[in-house]
């Protein structure tokens, strides 16, 4: 597999002292390494039977795009609270300071689909957990999760211990 | 071409008294209709050169993934103030109350460069005029802007009068 981490900027004390924040718009702008990530995921899930790709507001509309792309299914946005216009089920979690709601349509898919969440980090898993809880309030199965980055020493994985974690980047 | 409008749903009152507000989620979730959306847009810039496609925070990210995907090119997106770490170019454009700002990393592509700007709406053209403005900051060639929804009563097109603007569904 390329060295897809050599894409990842790292700016520090963004959003906030302290934080080593991962900027993956060098990978989205390479098209090599863009492409090259698509290509390892879908090589990763091509024996999956997926109904639809699910990706979490905003990056992770990139990643679950760029696969509902490739599997031809359609795609599912899990929302940020107030962003979603029709009949929703919302998820609140707790951030490090407050927290946080996610939103899914109701309809978004048929109960039973087979669903795919994309996300592009896995850190404490609090928005991960969530959106695990949004699919399955509508009945749906989880094949995978697809994450970019996971920041391992934060364990988010812990969090949603019975499901499939797929990451290609870790640190 | 196939009737994608019959996939919108209209959503009266929402965000605010008045607004009858264009849900493009059923036809995201739909494959048919998804992909062939894809497809007409790809058919549509086929013999056009493409260096790298923009799309404008969030749903923008959908149909700009989709559409790099397509071209095997890079994606960059145009994000609401104070979500891109690095260093930035902004520009800030009028609501009807109040105002907006939208942000492009200053390193998002080289001088030159063939862009493809893409967006879910066009309605009034404040956001997608300020987002040509930042795509020539960097010094972007705009090759065209691709859009799902464009609401002709708005009259958006005309703000940025010199650019090729495609628009699939128009109300």
């Amino acid at each position: 597999m390329p060295d897809f981490s050599s894409f990842i900027r790292e700016i520090p004390d963004y959003p906030k002292p302290g934080i080593l924040f991962k900027d993956i718009t060098p990978l989205l702008g390479n098209s090599t390494a863009f492409h090259g990530v698509v290509d390892e995921f879908a090589l990763r899930y091509k024996h999956e039977a997926i109904d639809v790709v699910a990706g979490i507001d905003a990056r992770g509309f990139i990643f679950g795009t760029a696969l509902a792309c490739r599997f031809s299914v359609g795609f599912v946005p899990i929302r940020k609270k107030g962003k979603l216009p029709y009949d929703t089920h919302e998820v609140t979690y707790d951030l490090e300071y407050g927290s946080d709601t996610l939103e899914i349509h109701q309809d978004a898919f048929p109960k039973g689909s087979k669903v795919l969440l994309c996300d592009d980090l896995l850190a404490t898993g609090g928005t991960l957990s969530a959106s695990v809880d949004l699919i399955e309030k509508l009945g749906g199965h989880i094949v995978s999760i697809a994450i970019l980055i996971e920041l391992t020493e934060l364990h988010g994985r812990e969090k949603i211990p019975s499901y499939d974690i797929f990451s290609l980047i870790k640190y």
